[in-house]
């Protein structure tokens, strides 16, 4: 199935205690795509960049067969750039800068051939932005949808109706807290899908996820690492394998989702290896196979009676 | 097999947002004991109180066939009393006050027909008295520990002699990466047991637990519940259901270790639904099975090809 993900391309400038990069590929949109690009041909960009963008970053995409026919060229203005430093444990970072540049007025018009597109995953963006993309496809079987405490604090009434039309709402655990103002993670889900997503991820970094789907939870730990360089773009790096999981499917059924966050959690693990969105340039699908089976051996409980 | 379990037993205040105790029954023994008693009859208690402590107390441990042969009573002393307040989100806590009374000479004599005890559970104490119990056992199967950032910061060279003698630590994360001297917790596992432990678990709260234990390592989230009362005692109930289950098994082999480690978290999941140990007092193994049933699907990724 076809996939759209709208969301930021951008310049990243990133520090943590194993190295630093000035001006390196980042922007949801990009690890979106190219997380998702596994399992089908048929990825299609949505973002705003600026005079200053540099065409080896774009040949970075357009290499990986991600279609940019929907990523704006803007001659008058400079890309979206942002700077963040990651504490010694990883866990914690301060932002040094948000430029927020072309994305200040970005208002996607999507290429007519995107409109069909079947899988939707709406990067975190203004949610005002988000509903206009989701009100031009018109054949979306999946919509999916990050946000952040930006916008649940700033535009709560227009992120309020974009949750009661989106499919799945992937947020981490203290945006979960913060929207549902609940600090139970359980009581916060509950109180989150009453809103309107009928499925709800939440990450929670080197903790794994949960997912809530029907009447059921699904937990999976983050594939453990020894050597974790950068952790940048996991999250979105996490819903583009999921989403791009998912694209690959017949029948977007209960196993599927429980598969796709398996994958979406190991294609976040490749990221995390590397500084950027690097990790995922060269990662094929044979190793991706690889790290689910030992994935599988981190989580299954052995068959027989537990105790008696 | 026969279990012996020496720590505290306790006076504890709590206070969290839905309610609070004073001076009701605490201590590591308690939870241990009270967590272990659903896979065998031969749970043995050392641990020492005051002349404060009433008989209705004693009679909570004896009437669920808690062996108190080593539970020693002060008459000119107090019992160990702690007091802590939790914050609006559980997942932090103040201590209010420490007073070690009949705690600060504590110097356990086992009782003969304790020393052939085959799993011996070292609560958290000081590591000089707990190498002291484990000098006392002579055939011991399995030596369980825990240990805290106190012993950690101010008795490490005790605390070094006592981890090379012991088969498995069980500490949380920040513990592990205090005495590790690392951010990463699978880096700091891996300096951890090659101090001594061969297994090694590290308690999350509520993201669960992971167990490294040979060349693999299994992860268990926690059981998600929505009405969390009281976390106190929630990690010594974890760490005596899964030496409990462990005594009631033939061979202690990788399969049952995981078995145990799913049924320590799901003993502690009943813990925190109740003040203090109140969970633990007419909990049943057939409450206990039929929540792990609910936990094979909380983790369990479905059969058949994540992805070709």
């Amino acid at each position: 199935m076809s996939l759209l993900a709208v969301g930021t391309v951008a310049f990243d400038h990133i520090e943590t205690p194993f190295g630093e990069r000035d001006r390196a590929l980042g922007g949801s949109a990009t690890y979106l795509t190219l997380a998702a690009r596994f399992m089908t041909d048929d990825i299609n960009l949505v973002a705003v960049v600026g005079n200053d963008f540099p065409e080896e970053y774009v040949d970075v995409l357009r290499s990986r067969h991600i279609n940019l026919d929907g990523l704006e060229f803007r001659d008058d203005e400079k890309t979206f750039a942002w700077g963040g430093r990651y504490h010694y444990d990883l866990n914690n970072r301060d932002t040094l800068f948000t430029d927020l540049n072309v994305l200040s007025s970005f208002n996607p018009v999507l290429p007519s051939h995107y409109t069909g597109s079947r899988i939707v995953c709406l990067g975190n963006l203004d949610p005002k932005v988000q509903a206009s993309v989701m009100d031009q496809c018109h054949s979306a079987d999946l919509v999916l949808c990050d946000t952040m405490n930006f916008w649940i604090e700033n535009t709560p009434d227009a992120l309020d109706a974009l949750l009661g039309r989106v499919d799945c709402l992937v947020i981490n655990d203290s945006e979960a807290r913060e929207l549902a103002e609940e600090p139970n993670l359980i009581v916060a889900a509950r109180k989150i899908r009453a809103r309107g997503p009928r499925i709800l991820i939440i990450k929670k970094g080197e903790h794994g996820a949960l997912m809530f789907a029907k009447d059921s939870i699904f937990s999976v730990p983050a594939y453990p690492l020894e050597d974790i360089q950068d952790p940048t773009g996991a999250g979105d790096a996490f819903m583009g394998g999921f989403a791009g999981y998912l694209s690959g499917c017949r029948d977007i059924n209960p196993d599927a989702l429980k598969h796709a966050l398996v994958y979406g959690s190991v294609v976040a693990s490749f990221t995390v290896e590397k500084f950027g969105p690097e990790g995922l340039y060269d990662l094929t699908r044979a190793e991706i196979l690889a790290r689910i089976d030992s994935f599988r051996d981190l989580t299954t409980i052995p068959l027989g009676q537990v105790a008696t």
